[in-house]
């Protein structure tokens, strides 16, 4: 359910970008699909375990269910999801598919006997990865890495509040809402505040 | 047989590609093989199989032997493969390696009990993801997602024909042929004659 | 504890990457770690065996303690990782890792009973890929592929010798002393003196 619902939201990104770049339908799907499932998919990979997705498809259409409804609407009400609204929904919901994605990564990694460095590292990744597989595709730099705000800091917070309230047995929901709480606050708190770390000196906020 | 069919026309995209950015030899090589292999890799990763290269070396020989012969023309024949000629020659490899397998990452998925729906992913992601790499290394935009024309539209409709003809138990001949013919008839109508959904309103051809 | 040191110079040419672009300490340490640990995540996926730092996170928190090293230092004494001693430190860097990871991933790959031209393959490829996903995810053209000297060739040599002396039960030190020498050897030549191939007819240097 928590993981769906993550997988939506990060679908619904995909969707907003190839919005933004003219899509066909089909481009909708794959970007969306790509995004929603790939930072999922690169866990799973690396955990060794079975894909996800691929024995039960349900994420997969979910994903195409998204990009459909969105390029229906890019496609009816020209602008309305490319605009200053589209940017602003893009980035709030890639902040909720990614604390989400830090929490359930971590857990699973958990969940397989990894030590709590390399499940911390599997929050992490899985939760930058589906947005930076997102913005190569679309021929962007990945906002995960370019942005001065918080981002991989929020994600890796989020995965150590999930680790340290698993570490103490806590009840699993108060584990998902704590790293939940954590990792989208600190992201919020930046985009909404600017919080960040100091800049580097003599970098500017845009240097290549 | 037919993998390795599909393998070398992709080899040969990677090959064109890196001779019209003046690559050396060894980079010919490198982007022919992970060009040629690279979705069929993805696809075997994602499947938990064992990776189809690596006990059985044959179609990373055959790709490094495509990229060493494109390499020596395009060293004696200057302009031969990076011209109009070489262009054409890399759209319809191109699109001949995505009908194949398109096909190909269907059937193997079928073969391990996946459902259609993600069958069908399946053979669509795999047919994309050789191009995609191959672009993005070689630091162009996916040709994938960024043409107006059917890309992701030709490989999913040919994935689902072929997962259509293989339920309905065809012999397995016809079930190849349907999935190749409707995947490459599509992207080759949009080609030649410009098939292609509606834009999307207010996107001009190449907004990036 | 070879494997190590690769991690270690990898994930140090991430840092430097970076500090080059202004990122913050966690993009430190997610260039840092992805390139550090990409190349042999790579290689253990492809080979169907557990990645290496899942359940022993020792290289990746060695990734993280170079990247912090390094931020400090890029704080401290602004320019002095990204000026031209930076660029300096990044190339030989990178030519140990690749010449190292050429090496191990041979190896790798013969214990696992692959033939030769797979494992020559593989180790030429998890030398290259650590710095191509660098490059990719700091939004530069992969360094493999564009430089004009030998890169792809260099690893390709060092995988090639490592597999050569394997076969003929040499010492396991003499293997992997003649293999890094021949990765590193035919890099430093081509970094020191310009060795490189002809290039192709008409292709500038830069040509995009």
């Amino acid at each position: 359910m928590l993981e769906a619902a993550g997988v939506a939201v990060f679908a619904l990104t995909g969707a907003l970008v190839a919005a933004r770049k003219g899509m066909d339908p089909f481009g909708f799907i794959l970007l969306s699909t790509v995004t929603g499932v790939g930072g999922g998919t690169l866990r799973d990979l690396l955990l060794g375990r079975g894909v996800f997705w691929v024995q039960d498809p349900f994420d997969v259409i979910l994903c195409a269910l998204v990009a459909l409804a969105c390029w229906a609407l890019a496609y009816r009400r020209p602008g309305m999801l490319d605009g200053w609204g589209g940017k602003r929904l893009l980035i709030w919901a890639d902040a909720a598919g990614m604390a989400l994605f830090a929490v359930i990564g971590t857990q699973k990694a958990l969940a397989v006997g990894a030590p709590n460095p390399s499940a911390i590292a599997f929050g992490a990744i899985t939760a930058a990865f589906g947005g930076i597989i997102r913005d190569i595709l679309a021929g962007d730099r990945p906002m995960v890495l370019w942005s001065r705000d918080f981002y991989v800091t929020a994600a890796a917070t989020g995965a150590t509040v999930t680790a340290a309230l698993a570490h103490f047995d806590v009840n699993p929901t108060v584990v998902m809402l704590g790293g939940i709480a954590a990792g989208f606050g600190l992201r919020a708190g930046s985009i909404l505040f600017g919080w960040s770390f100091p800049s580097l000196p003599g970098s500017g906020p845009d240097k290549a």
